[in-house]
């Protein structure tokens, strides 16, 4: 094997690339065997081509800035010779909105099968809570049907979730942080992934059971059953009348099984936590082909953390299907800036010096990173934290950067799959949907082999090409949404990931 | 047993009384054979003695308003006749600043002295999380614990306490919301009810570890231990490695044996949650009986949920020990005002409608049911949110209404013992310390026994007095500060109920 030092080309169009190792002055590298003009630390850029000043820098096919002096190729792209113009800016609507070729083969996946249409890639009974003060008895009631074998008579079930939180009382019950929650719990009573629902009140919190369940079946098969626990008459009450309800509904639930479906039908949400140098040119590039594939198959892919794509918004709105679609996503950038502003801080995602010091230069290339997921497909809708997903393709979902809330926010739209990146390492898991783990780098992924399900250290440590990768974790995509089982799901995560965006006052 | 309607007269200041029943026009009621002038229903205020147009009306002895017309005895007094001048702004700070006599009796309760001086009334190992990204774990490392019988081998400790929680990162890392969270973290730290403390982190989280144990010895027995999961390699070596600190720290927690203490090494929280129209005159005037109690023998007791006292500050600030106290206070309820403000709330803690129909009338009577729990003690100091209490006596520290992240906040600050009034039946534990429900109303704590310590409904149904019912809560303190078990515990409950208050956007 050669040891020669290496560059890494994101795409075709890019006029720089990223060194994969510490580069000197005098090295040869790279397919087009470019001399280095000066020393180029590992994570930088390098002009594999000469750029005017005033022209743009491309890296991932996409302008991450303009040359401030005239660039040689070999040189070393930074802060010194690249920088930001007004361009930046323009949304541009949907001027950059092509449509993705259709795949041309059929494949499925097996899943459950429900009565609104949507298809589940689990079989899980939830316990699903209002308020905080209902969380133990949720707890208590999955604890003593687990003590009683009562899912011993029904094995087409996965497993019983309770679902408990930290809010539903101590808010007002007529602001956009109710309305949040709201969707969010609705959106899981609903979820494919459970076969049926159990939901638990307390009685006196602001977040009422009676408004969750009133006005409309809220799921189509009726395998939904409430209480509240001041009703019941206490704890023990619930629990006793609980286990009753819930063998109810677990019969209703044991009778779905596997059936091959469309995998139009998979809906995956993805994210990226712990990022480090390398999400940006490894995993999630490689998650950008497996996106569009997926796309290209009829599926839908969901993109969120809006603080952390800020500042590359312009890329997306170029992608959007309409201008009102573009339009969309801006009122949500717009609704950022003033939620941060009141809570007396500012979204600001640019480069921090570590940042800086690993090789990023602009807030556009930091942004890019990010956005790398969504690879290339038309942006087909916007949606609002927790709102129903109701187009197929590529779309934005509104959320924080923080990890189990946004992943809980695409649950509650409608994900029934999650695939999430990391550099730094993150465990978790998300009941009552999967999580797959894609490490960003090969040295992580060795020391935590058991929480990862890919490794995409290899486009580096192997030259494993974007385009294979994606097709990898395409594939996994097929086999988890079939029931083989995630790291995550071995170890038995899920049971305090459930995160509510809690917007607005604790009263 | 005679079947007279009834009056209730909370103060012997008070020139109104409570109806117990619904009253009609003729009828004779009280002792002093008061004569109805028209209908007034339960609930509903009574004048037990004229009441000139202007002149202040006294409920618990303290002014609720003023009389908006000449009111004979017997007539009802509400809306049409009560209302409030601008006199109850003036704060007076300290201007009633009276200390209650010391006990004579010397009382003692057992508990674990712990190295820096505080008392603790539970011996548990915490497992505490820096972010929710290292819950799961944390919660893999209690069950792990107790698969092997870890604990078998050491009988003085009683039992393993995960603490997640659904916040840590997506957050600044430099503001009041991370300020906020570290005190609470830091103080359940060294909460005197754990007699050790395994710290668990993700690692590339906003609140570190590094900073929580940095700086200073974080717990003076040294029982504190911790570990990332990032460091440490995922999460089986984690559980690993977790269970071997775990059993270094029981070793040392496990000398702990119970010891008398003085019960002026008592903290106790006070809270109320799910309040009905009998919390104010029944349960949390009681309270306030059993606080005074507490704080004649040197103890202490903390009034907290601002935004429930909103209105009646003023009550607070006559007892302030100083002018500097009473202006901290003011400083809270200003703070407050912003904090809703810039949410997009405001402070509001007018009776509702359905609070009107029930007989409260102004502001200032609603929020003094919420005080009543204070009884009439000096007001010693005030504390933020989770801010440690060093002072002894009657205290305030600032939190939301909401119970499980109000009782929070008095945990972190060093409450080994929580209170808790409810009308309609709040069911919740809050390990590591015990939670003593006190029932309002005879009605519910017949219905949900299982879970109430005590009923204050007698004192309406039996016609026991206010202060048999404080004094049977004062030695329900000591009783269970000694080991006896609440309800609460006796059920499992302390699960979920860690909220700490997240002020600030989620980022
Ligand atoms: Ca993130
Ligand atoms: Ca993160
Ligand atoms: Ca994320
Ligand atoms: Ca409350
Ligand atoms: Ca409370």
């Amino acid at each position: 094997m050669t040891q020669l030092p290496r560059l890494l080309t994101l795409s075709p169009q890019d006029n720089v690339a990223i060194a994969l190792d510490d580069l000197a002055a005098g090295d040869v590298v790279g397919q087009d065997s470019l001399t280095l003009v000066q020393s180029v630390a590992r994570g930088h850029k390098v002009a594999i081509a000469p750029i005017a000043a005033g022209r743009n820098v491309l890296r991932y096919g996409q302008i991450i800035g303009q040359a401030t002096a005239d660039i040689a190729a070999g040189e070393h792209v930074h802060v010194h010779n690249l920088g930001m113009g007004e361009h930046a800016q323009d949304y541009a609507h949907a001027s950059e909105a092509t449509e993705l070729n259709a795949a041309t083969d059929a494949r499925t996946f097996d899943g459950y099968h429900r009565a609104d249409g949507r298809v589940g890639t689990r079989n899980y009974l939830g316990i699903l809570t209002s308020v905080n003060c209902s969380g133990s008895v949720a707890k208590f009631i999955a604890e003593a049907a687990e003590k009683s074998g009562l899912l011993d008579d029904f094995p087409n079930i996965d497993g019983i979730v309770p679902i408990t939180h930290g809010t539903g009382c101590g808010m007002s019950g007529e602001n956009e942080g109710y309305d949040t929650l709201f969707r969010t719990l609705a959106g899981y009573a609903q979820h494919p992934n459970f076969g049926g629902i159990l939901l638990i009140g307390l009685g006196c919190e602001v977040m009422q059971v009676s408004a969750l369940v009133g006005g409309r079946p809220i799921r189509a098969d009726g395998a939904l059953r409430y209480m509240t626990i001041q009703h019941e008459g206490g704890t023990r009450k619930t629990i006793e009348k609980g286990l009753t309800e819930l063998r109810g509904i677990a019969e209703l639930a044991n009778a779905a099984t596997r059936q091959p479906a469309p995998i139009s039908h998979l809906m995956v949400g993805m994210q990226c936590g712990g990022s480090d140098g390398y999400s940006g040119i490894t995993a999630n590039p490689a998650l950008g082909v497996a996106s569009d594939m997926l796309v290209q198959h009829g599926g839908t892919t969901i993109l969120s953390e809006t603080s952390e794509i800020y500042g590359a918004e312009h890329l997306l709105t170029r992608r959007a299907s309409s201008v009102e679609v573009g339009e969309k996503l801006i009122d949500r950038v717009r609704w950022w800036e003033d939620y941060t502003a009141r809570n007396k801080g500012e979204m600001d995602n640019n480069p921090s010096p570590g940042n800086k010091r690993g090789g990023l230069t602009t807030i556009l290339e930091k942004s890019l990173g990010a956005v790398a997921k969504s690879g290339s497909a038309l942006l087909t809708d916007v949606y609002l934290f927790a709102e129903k997903i109701d187009k197929r393709g590529f779309v934005f979902m509104d959320s924080p950067g923080f990890d189990p809330c946004s992943v809980t926010g695409q649950i509650a739209s409608g994900a029934n799959l999650i695939v999430f990146t990391t550099g730094r390492g993150s465990v978790s898991g998300y009941m009552p949907t999967p999580c797959i783990k894609i490490a960003t780098n090969s040295e992580m992924y060795a020391r935590m082999a058991d929480d990862m399900d890919v490794n995409c250290g290899d486009i580096i440590s192997e030259g494993v090409s974007l385009h294979d990768k994606g097709a990898e974790i395409f594939e996994m995509f097929i086999r988890i949404a079939s029931g083989e089982q995630t790291k995550s799901e071995d170890l038995g995560f899920g049971g305090v990931e459930f995160v509510p965006w809690q917007i607005g006052a604790v009263m």
